[in-house]
């Protein structure tokens, strides 16, 4: 598309702006925007509206923010729908079928790699996610990292090694880290802006995450740490202690884990269709707000522990199952999700963002809870272009 | 589309008939179906699969019959948004919002309740929805409970009378039953298929319950009954005893109810999408499966409790929270509603039943369960014709 576009009749606005409107959502009624060269031009209201070259009558929906997605493993071959089955049955989900899915990984050629991603990223982008974090982490040798990121880099600028995902098959643990933290880590660093670990029982030991993370801090890249998921450990705090961009998971979380995140930049990101999948207890989404640290929602979309693309699904569950309000799970599942990886310019809509916004076929953002599984998303602009 | 059509290709096919294939689904692996004249005239491999004038290459998708969700509540106007807030931040679900609905239900257009019964009609139909039943209940006047079913019959021959949802505020109960078993009942039968009624604290009571039933049981029509959400109560009993197609919402089961269910003619229908909306406990369906009793899942769509259209989502839960396997969640998606409406023409794909057929984005109906949220179903026909 070509030239500006005005968005109009919004029947109501999310802006993530609180200087745009009302609450922390920045709301408006009866709203326009005006993208230009794929950035919001101007925002306002729809009798005020100047003209563009494009018109698209919202005719009363609500539009929001692109969601963005700050946490998805996305570069993997096969499924594992027999361990979910088996887990649904009542098996106890311990991480180990990751390598399940790394020896399919090796074993599929690049173009089936890249298909899909494709097919997962498409999929994901329909549901309104704009913005995605994809992460390498079931290859686990240099060659089969770094292609993983090459292919990651095909789809995302938000790429992040996971060579620290789990320790391979027949690997000594120390060795196995010295070589993540080494050839591995320099294999992937051009195609990687974040490093990782899987920082838990099974993983990785909290002396072994934090070399890995001052490795990869040392090659120039962000920091972020699977934290806290299956136990309380070390992960959280030493994440925020690093000034890491995001501790995932924090489902099981001592006073002091939740003091360090209230009290430093690390963003708490919650990924409940992991506990829906793995049929366990959610995160306290409630605890963490309440003690001022800040949350973002994401899917884990991976073919283990959280086979779910959709970002409105985390929403409507962040709200049933961790008790946010609808206003917090949009908030968390947009801007949330940007500050994890440390962005200004999306999961908001005011002038000089990126022009992501999606329409619902619904008046109002609430119905992303109210409206549970229902694909609600109608129009996606990526970037200002339609899908 | 006129002539034959061949879907090809199924990687694997859900007939839900034993006889042809394995275990209760009746799965089979590389099938093919020929469709005639909206009907299934042919099932077997691909590789022996007749000739016809369309071919549908399933391209080793998933295919499986369209579900049948047979509790649907489409008549209504506005939505109860707020009140879903204010249910999350914790007020408890009692249904008195019903009579919110039912003065916006009354005060709006013809054109407006058809529209918004159009709207989700379409909405559950590309989620794969191809028969479903619409319920009455938001008039709870003569005039506005058969002008809802006169409209619900333009989309729907599986009618329910509702008139007995709730006493409409502002009238004596006993009053009332009499005008639902005298004027209202004349009024709506022409139009309605089935009467029910909610057998509840707070609407209807044993005897006033079977009193409803009985007149409409004169009146020829097939009973179902809105029973033991709230409470144990006599709705579920009641229904057996009345020779009931089905008791819907089964929550709260004493011995005695799940006796019944298992010794009788009745199917215990449960909503998920209720628990989930109103924040309660789920049916126990293990408890209901492993007595013998029939299961079938249904959506509860309607602006207040249960404001979902997914069938899909239906499934994921019922898996999650039920512990249903995925194929007996599945089951009581397709078949199970078919048998909730006394139909064997849908919910299975067997010679002579209707040619409603979905096509997943997957190779296994496993990944309605194991994708919750995402919108997987990508091709409907509906009588054999693609939407």
């Amino acid at each position: 598309m070509s030239g500006s576009t005005l968005v109009t009749n919004i029947g109501e606005l999310v802006t993530n702006d609180p200087s745009l409107g009302d609450g922390p959502l920045g709301l408006r009624r009866h709203a326009a925007v005006v993208i230009d060269n794929g950035r919001v031009a101007w925002i306002g209201d729809a009798r005020t509206a100047p003209a563009a070259d494009t018109v698209l009558d919202a005719d009363g929906r609500a539009a929001l923010p692109g969601f963005v997605d700050s946490h998805a493993h996305l570069v993997f071959a096969g499924d594992r729908a027999a361990e979910f089955g088996a887990r649904m049955a009542g098996e106890a989900y311990t991480g180990g079928g990751i390598r399940t899915t790394v020896a399919a990984t090796r074993a599929a050629g690049d173009d089936e790699l890249r298909a899909n991603v494709a097919r997962l990223r498409g999929e994901a982008l329909r549901q309104g996610t704009t913005t995605i974090e994809i992460k390498s982490g079931y290859g686990l040798s240099v060659a089969d990292e770094a292609r993983s990121l090459r292919i990651a880099r095909e789809f995302t600028d938000e790429t992040t090694f996971l060579g620290a995902h789990v320790v391979p098959a027949g690997r000594d643990p120390d060795d196995y880290v010295a070589e993540v933290c080494g050839e591995m880590l320099g294999a992937c660093t051009p195609y990687a802006k974040w490093v990782d670990v899987f920082c838990e029982r099974g993983a990785f030991d909290g002396e072994q995450s934090r070399a890995v993370l001052e490795a990869g801090r040392a090659a120039g890249l962000g920091l972020r740490v699977h934290a806290n998921q299956l136990d309380e450990g070390p992960g959280v705090r030493l994440a925020v202690e690093l000034g890491a961009a995001s501790a995932d998971h924090c489902t099981h979380l001592s006073d002091s884990d939740v003091a360090a995140l209230a009290g430093g930049d690390t963003v708490a990101t919650l990924l409940p269709g992991a506990e829906f999948s793995t049929r366990s207890p959610y995160p306290d989404a409630r605890r963490l707000l309440d003690a001022g640290a800040t949350v973002a929602l994401a899917t884990d979309c991976n073919p283990g522990s959280s086979y779910t693309s959709s970002m409105p699904f985390c929403v409507a569950l962040a709200v049933r199952e961790m008790r946010m309000t609808p206003a917090e799970a949009l908030w968390a599942a947009t801007v949330g999700g940007a500050r994890a990886l440390r962005r200004d310019d999306v999961g908001v809509l005011r002038v000089g963002a990126r022009a992501d916004l999606l329409l619902l076929d619904a008046p109002s953002y609430l119905h992303l809870a109210y409206r549970p599984g229902v694909p609600l998303v109608s129009t996606v602009l990526l970037n200002g272009v339609p899908l």
